[in-house]
Order: structure tokens, then C-alpha cells, then sequence
């Protein structure tokens, strides 16, 4: 399982429009075969910023399976012009849990 | 509840001893009454960053609650010499969920 941290810089005067068009959004992430779970988070630092949790079967069901889809365009389109920055996307595997 | 989000550098020579030490770290993090939940990441893309995702019951439980307990000066003691950065900490509210 491998962990995607999405960091998304969203126009200030659009966060609310940002979270409705995520509901719409995260339907198509959820239909991608190997995703297992997904979360937005909002940064409570800086208010119009926000964090895509996304948990993955392994690196290429994001990077190959979801980029290369349809499902993927959908969402990127639904999203993409909220974006005041290009997201800053990283991977991660579990070392520790509680 | 509220997520914190930690990056952490670690020096590159030093990371199995820093995921040993962690190991020990984290059990002082979940004796902090308000600790639901830790984990520790490993990055992909850059091999001596880590994340610390944290699922605190509200922002004092983290800010107030741990940092100023006894329990902290543990847990930091443990990890700040793996350190090359002073980590950066953010805190998130969850806005969606698949």
C-alpha cells in the first residue's frame, strides 16, 4: 500500500465552490480499481489550502492505472481550475503505526 | 478530530536509526490522553523524509495538551538529533471521505 499526499493551493474566494466540486470529484477517484480509501483534509494554518490523502495499492495503480484513465481526467478537469499553484504530489509507505 | 501533519528530514546517513528510535518515540505519543491515532511515513521521491500523520482529538490536545507534558520532552528528546530540519507542522480538519 503506498500513500499519496496531494498539497492543493486553492483561490481563496473559491474554497467553498473547491469542496462541492470535490464531492463530484472523489466519485471518480473512488471508481479507479486501486484506490482503497481517499480523504480531503483543509489546512487549518492556511485557510485555503488543502490536502489530498489517498491511499493506493501500490505506486503504479496511481502514477500508471489512475493517470493514464479517463476516471482521472474527469476528476483533474472537475479540479483543476480551482488551483492557484500546481499540486505538490508525494508518495509514502508505512513505517510505523499506533 | 483534528490531523496533523508533520515532514520531517532526516539526516540521509541515519535513517534506520532514526525508524528505531521512532519506534520507541511513538509509544510516548500514544500515552498522550488525546492521541487517537499515529503513523510514520517513508517517502518515495526524496528517501530521507518522513511524515508524521497524527490524529489528535482537537488542536489542544496537540498543542496544549502534549506539548507541554512531559510525554513531548520524551518523544522530541528521542528524535530531534535525526533532525536536519526543523520539521514542519501543519494541522487539517477532514472535509470529505470515500
Amino acid at each position: 500500500m503506498i500513500l499519496e499526499h496531494a498539497i492543493l493551493e486553492v483561490e481563496p474566494s473559491q474554497t467553498l465552490e473547491f469542496e462541492l466540486a470535490f464531492a463530484e470529484a472523489i466519485t471518480f477517484l473512488k471508481r479507479s480499481p486501486g484506490c482503497l480509501h481517499a480523504q480531503l483534509e483543509k489546512c487549518q494554518e492556511f485557510k485555503s489550502r488543502y490536502q489530498l490523502v489517498v491511499q493506493w495499492r501500490d505506486l503504479e495503480s496511481h502514477t500508471v492505472e489512475f493517470r493514464e484513465s479517463e476516471l482521472y481526467a474527469q476528476f483533474r478537469d472537475l479540479l483543476m481550475k480551482y488551483y492557484i499553484e500546481k499540486p505538490a504530489v508525494t508518495h509514502y509507505s508505512l513505517v510505523a503505526t499506533s
